[in-house]
This record gives C-alpha cells, structure tokens and sequence, in this order.
C-alpha cells in the first residue's frame, strides 16, 4: 500500500519544528517520507521511479501531526458510563465498579472495547495504553478495528496473577504489529505486598518496565504511608518496581522526594486531569514534573471515571489546571502539553509513533483547519490545545489505515450494532 | 412558516419532567406545540384544521432540547484567538487586549462577531449576552445571521458612555425580535466613582437591571477594598447599581455577605469557567451560590480568555471545578449544571426562552445521540454534560429559522469569506 496526503499543512512535533506546507507518504504501516513542497519540487521528478498510489487524499490545506495519544485508559469501561457518577473515589471503586466488573464476560469487553475505539478515532486518538480485565479480548477487539493498543497487565489481589501477566507478556507481544504489552497492577492498595514482590520479580526475569495507578488520593498515600512508612513511590521503589523504567497512572499527590525518586528511575508520570476532578481527588502538579524533566504523558483514565474518551478535552485540562494549581497564567504552555499529548505518549508507550517522520509508525491525523474555533490563525498550536475539539478531526490513520475520515467508521462493523450490542451489556449487568 | 420537528426525543428542561419521544411544532419564531407521541396519536385528527408544513424535520431519535444561552461573551474578541495567551488578567487587559481592541472599526467588529456566530451555532448555542465596544454592528451581525443576542451596555473612563448607553437602550430594544439590550459598565476598577453613579441614575430612570464585571480576582477584591473599604458587591450596591437587580461576571471572589447581598438583590451570577482557569484567576463558589438559590448563569467570555466559545466545555467545567473546589465528588451535578446553561440563562437575559413549551421562543438545538460518546445510554443528561460535546450539535434552530445543520450554515454568508475577512482583521491590528 502506497499513500499520498498531499496539499497539507504539517506539525511534524519534531523538536523545534515549525509547521510547512506539504506532503507525507505512507508505504504500508511506515511513513516513508515527509517533505516541504519546495522540496518536492526541487526533485528531479526523471531520476526517481514512479510510485502507483493505492490511496492518494487532498488535504485542502489542513493540518496533519502525528496521533494523540491515550497513555492511560481502560476500554471495558464504557458500560459504566454515566451510571456512577458523582462519587468519591473509593466509594465509587468499591460499591458502583467492582461489583459489576464482576459480571463482565470477555465478550462482554470485546464489545465495550470497540464503542471505546469508536470514540477514539473520532477524537484523533490512534494509540491507547490500556489496562483492564481480559488483555486477550481487549487485543482482539484492537485488532478487528485497526486500532493499536499497549495492553497493561493489571494484577491485583482478585483479579489475574503474575503467572498469567508472564504468560500474556509472552504472547500478546507477538500477535500483531498493532498489539504490545507492559507488565502492570491495579495498584499498591489493592495488592499485596506479597504480590507486589512476584510482579517485582517477574520485572527482573523480563528486565521489563512496569506501570500502575500511584498517588491518586491524599487518603491512598496516607493509608500507604500508615502501612508501610513510606510514600507508594519509595515503597513501591523498595519492591524494585522500578528498576527498568515504567510509569505511574495519575501521580496528584507526590512530594519533592517522590518526583527526584521518579526522575532518577526514569518513570513516567500519565496525567489523567478529567477523572481526577470527576472524583474530586486532585490537581496533579504537571507543571513541576515537566521543569524536573520527567516524562509526562496524558491519559483519558475509563468512561465511568471521565466520562469521556477525548485528549482533546486533557490536553486543554491539563494546561488550563496547571494555571490554576500555580496561580500563574503562564505555567505549561500549549507546545508543552501537545508534546506530552505525543511525543511523551509514544515515550511512556514505547512505541514509535511520536513525531511525523521517515521510518515511524502511520499514525496520523487530520485537523480541521476550516472551522471556527480554529481561526484567525494567529497561533495554530495554541488554537489546538486551547480552542481545539474533538470535532475538528476530519481523519484517524493508525499504522497507514484511515480508521475515520469526515464522520465515517472503517472499523469493520458498523456503529449502529456496537450501539445496540453496548447497550444490551449495559442494560443486562446494571439493570437486571 | 410552519415547522414540524418528528421522530424525536425531547428534553423539554421543565421542571421534573423526563425525556420522552415526541414531536415540537414551531410557528414562525415561536414554539406552538409540543407533545408525546401518545398524545399525538389520542388526537381526533378529523377536528383539527390541516396544517401545511413548510419544513418537516425526521429527528432520528436524535434528542430536542433548548439551546445553550452563552451569559457572557464578548464576540468581537475573536481576533484575539490564541494571540494573547499565558498572561495574568491584568497585564494580559492592559497589554495585550486594550491596545489592539483601541484599533477596531465597528466593521471589524461585525465581522468578528459573524465568527463568533459561527462558533456559536457549531456548539449550539441560540443567544449571546455580548458586552463590546460596538453594540449597534454587533446588532447588525446578529441579525444578518439570524443570532438571538442581548447586549450590554459596556461603559467605562474611556469607552462609550451613560448618555450614549441610554440612546442605545432606548434604540437597540426596538430594532428586531432576535435582539435586546440590557444596561451594563465593564466593571468597578475601569470606572470613576461619579460615572458609577451616572449610570446608577440611569438604571434609576429606566427602572432597569444593570450588568458588569465583578469579583473576577482577588487583586481586584482587594483594590476595592482599599479605595472604597468595601468589597465591589457592597461598594455598587452602596450606589444602587443593584436596586433593579441584574447581574454579575466571573463572580470568583465572593465571601459569604456578598453572596447574601447578591441573593437579596436579585442578582444573578455568571460564571466563567474556563476565562477564570486560563488567566489564573480561580475557581468561583457555584455549589454554594447555587445552593444559596441565586439564579447562576454560564458564559464563555470572550476568544481571548478562554479560548473556545463553547458552552459545552464550560457545562462540563462548571460541575467538574466545582467537584474539586468542594473536595466533593457529589458537588454540582449535571442536572444543575444544564439547567445553568438553559433555564438560568434565559432568565439571566431576560429571554423567553428558557424552555421547550408553547408560547416560548423556538431556540432550539438537536443533539445526535447516535455517536460514541453518547453511548450506552444509561443518562442521557449526564451524557450531555460529562462526556457531550459540541461534535454532537446537529442542528441549531433561532426564532424558527435552522442556522445551522449537520455541518452546514445557513447564515447569509459563507464561511471562508469570514474566515478570510478575519485573518485579515488580525493581520491588520496585531501584524502591521
């Protein structure tokens, strides 16, 4: 397959980069090549062989960059959308989540998991990093769909075990290109330490990074520190979790010591700024731990918690809390948050798909430059992050396949049926 | 022109009443009917006079509601987009707003707010209370396009003044269905003791509520405090600004006797939320106000505070801040939050339209509730609120007339005429 987006505008989100007019060629999931039209030009059209295109697209002068990045999501949870609202964190865990993931069947997830996907690429988003019950059929419905996915193993004291984690590590990383897997667990206060010690070791045996939820209440690092003396930073450190890397899910409330822990382990910090207002639990300080030069990327967190799946709505939260956290108008820019919307996404992910470049993934979409919200053009990045909206998203290429284009799904299925089946799900778990 | 919108869902935001699937006729700029489909069908179609539509709408049941009010704006701002950004509120006015805002034509101004409009009409919102330097061809745009708007009066030391505002008052009230015009001044810290109270005298005259800024930060409280040795609500009212009731912008800073104040003067309050996150400025007490029963409205403000005039963003951030302000996931739920952007609105500007019923002017947007984000359908209202968007307008309806739908204006001009007309407003007053 061989693709052509020509008369385009391009945010390449290469360091320093300033936006040009031009084209990007796709050759099967890869991009091969991304030039200005004057170097288009200056090619000396006889010297190069003749490319047939198997899918050429008029960009009308819009903008391409590279997909947002979803580097903290959980798919399945879609059936519980806006039924368990207005809770706190742990009571809406404990009382409005568990019991009725109970009943989830893994066909159950493949379901959700689809209507998920079906928000993403409306939202430009063409990867998630995404942790919930049943990894095998969360990959599956990725596959069917054409989205790509980091699965995140997700142990905890009730739910899977290291054993099974070792088994999907093995697995899910070779089932497709679209499909890698990070060994992960709920988190410190539903894990034991006896457990926390097989994942850490199972870390070791794999020389692999892990992530989890972290920090996320004042109470969770309380209860942590009652527990065990330390914060869950320095305790989880104590386990060797971090040893080869990873990142932590939300990280609101972290002491300097936690962030210095962090930097030195090479740990990334996924910011979920909608959920951790809908539970009211915090304002995460991004701002601090982009100058202390942690990697910070961004994360919808699940749709009983958000309720929505759009990093459109983060990347502004993310900026617009920044300010009001450190009561200056100035803190974390727009450019800052579209780089950890990105760049950092694909980093916390390890997958390669952070800028627009010769050899990265095809993980490309189009914003429409052409509507209100987005002019005059007095500053394109700015009007991205601070004006921007989901429906700007004219197209969703993941790994060179358009997913969404102008209000069509190529999802191989349509969206009617997914409706149908999710709110069957939704009907037979919540309400009988 | 007779209008039959079928096949709906209807949230018609009366009180207690639920969702139910029916049909809204409209009768040139008025809702004359509206009925369940039980209903429809109990009626003896042989006794009623057949009635020839002149526009038959299939709603897909899609869902009917009201359309947002936007409670505070300020339209002609938009070529301030993304310009003056990362600033704190007082540098950011001084500096970066009313220097270039010193350049504007009144035809620049017509052509910004036509931007605006378009903005407004993607995110369904039917009615602008705007406040800019040009009242007369913010008028006109409104009415070229078909835009219900209320003006306020916008006095200041050295902008427009009492005698002006009262020419305008007595003239803009009467020049079409679709505009109004209410009295207001830019705020207390931009006008003199003396014309305060020229425009009290006024109010006095005219037996009429006054709008204006207030309370939108802390440095602002305090400077009222030391000049006057009360706090803005206490000073204004001290001159009987308040007497006809009206209300106030931002409302960020307010303690507990001026919320008593502004509760037994009939004041409503119009909240900001995301102007007051981008410059800094805080977060305002809307559970509280709310809670103390004064009729809280919701605005956007202007393109260069915000930067997206988009009432969708500003529900979801009106309950989401007031979760964390709160320490209470429980704060402020959807409920509240749309009737704030509906009914409190509407009675914030003094428009009847605040609900869908006879007799109520036909401001009315529809929501496509066949998209991702709305989906399973477990609340709709909390849909709406927590996970809606404006990617889910499909339809916005003014006084009977659809300006626009399904991605198509109908506004008496084209959309790259005004996108080009105002980059080169832009260009002009912020390059040149």
């Amino acid at each position: 397959m061989n693709i052509r987006l020509y008369n385009a505008r391009i945010l390449t989100m290469e360091k320093g980069r300033d936006i040009f007019r031009g084209e990007v060629w796709v050759k099967n999931d890869k991009i091969v090549y991304v030039a200005t039209n004057e170097e288009l030009k200056a090619i000396d059209s006889k010297k190069l062989p003749r490319i047939t295109w198997d899918y050429e697209l008029d960009c009308n002068d819009d903008l391409l960059m590279p997909g947002l990045k979803d580097a903290h999501t959980h798919s399945g949870m879609t059936f519980l959308r806006s039924y368990a609202d207005d809770l706190p964190l742990h009571e809406w865990l404990y009382e409005k989540v568990f019991p009725y993931e109970a009943k989830l069947t893994p066909e159950d997830i493949y379901e959700l998991t689809r209507l998920a996907v079906m928000e993403y690429v409306t939202g430009g988003i063409t990867s998630i990093f995404d942790m919930y019950l049943t990894p095998d059929t969360i990959a599956e419905a990725c596959m069917d769909t054409g989205m790509r996915c980091v699965l995140c193993g997700n142990v905890n004291d009730h739910t899977s075990t290291p054993e099974k984690m070792s088994d999907e590590y093995q697995r899910l990383n070779n089932v497709s290109p679209l499909i890698t897997y990070q060994l992960g667990f709920h988190a410190e206060y539903t894990c034991s330490k006896d457990l926390i010690y097989r994942i850490s070791s199972l870390a070791h045996r794999f020389r692999a990074p892990v992530y989890c939820h972290m920090s996320e209440t004042e109470a969770e690092v309380a209860a942590c520190r009652e527990k065990y003396g330390m914060s869950p930073a320095f305790f989880l450190d104590s386990m060797g979790i971090f040893e080869f890397g990873g990142g932590v899910f939300h990280g609101v409330v972290l002491d300097d010591h936690d962030i210095d822990l962090l930097r030195m382990r090479r740990v990334s910090v996924i910011t979920n700024p909608a959920s951790n207002l809908k539970l009211a639990s915090g304002i995460a300080p991004i701002a601090k731990l982009d100058r202390k030069k942690i990697n910070v990327a961004i994360g919808t967190d699940g749709a009983a918690s958000n309720n929505a799946l759009d990093m459109f709505r983060e990347m502004y939260l993310t900026s617009a809390l920044s300010k009001i956290y450190e009561k200056d108008a100035a803190s974390l820019d727009a450019v800052r948050v579209l780089r950890m919307a990105t760049v950092h996404g694909a980093k916390a992910m390890k997958i390669k798909a952070d800028v627009l470049a010769k050899g990265k993934l095809a993980d490309i979409i189009l914003i429409n430059m052409h509507e209100p919200n987005m002019q005059p053009e007095n500053n394109i990045v700015k009007n991205l992050v601070y004006s921007g909206n989901k429906s700007n998203v004219r197209m969703t290429m993941v790994g060179g396949k358009v997913l969404y284009k102008d209000g069509t799904y190529n999802i191989g299925v349509s969206p009617e049926t997914v409706y149908k089946n999710c709110n069957e799900i939704a009907d037979r778990i919540l309400r009988q």
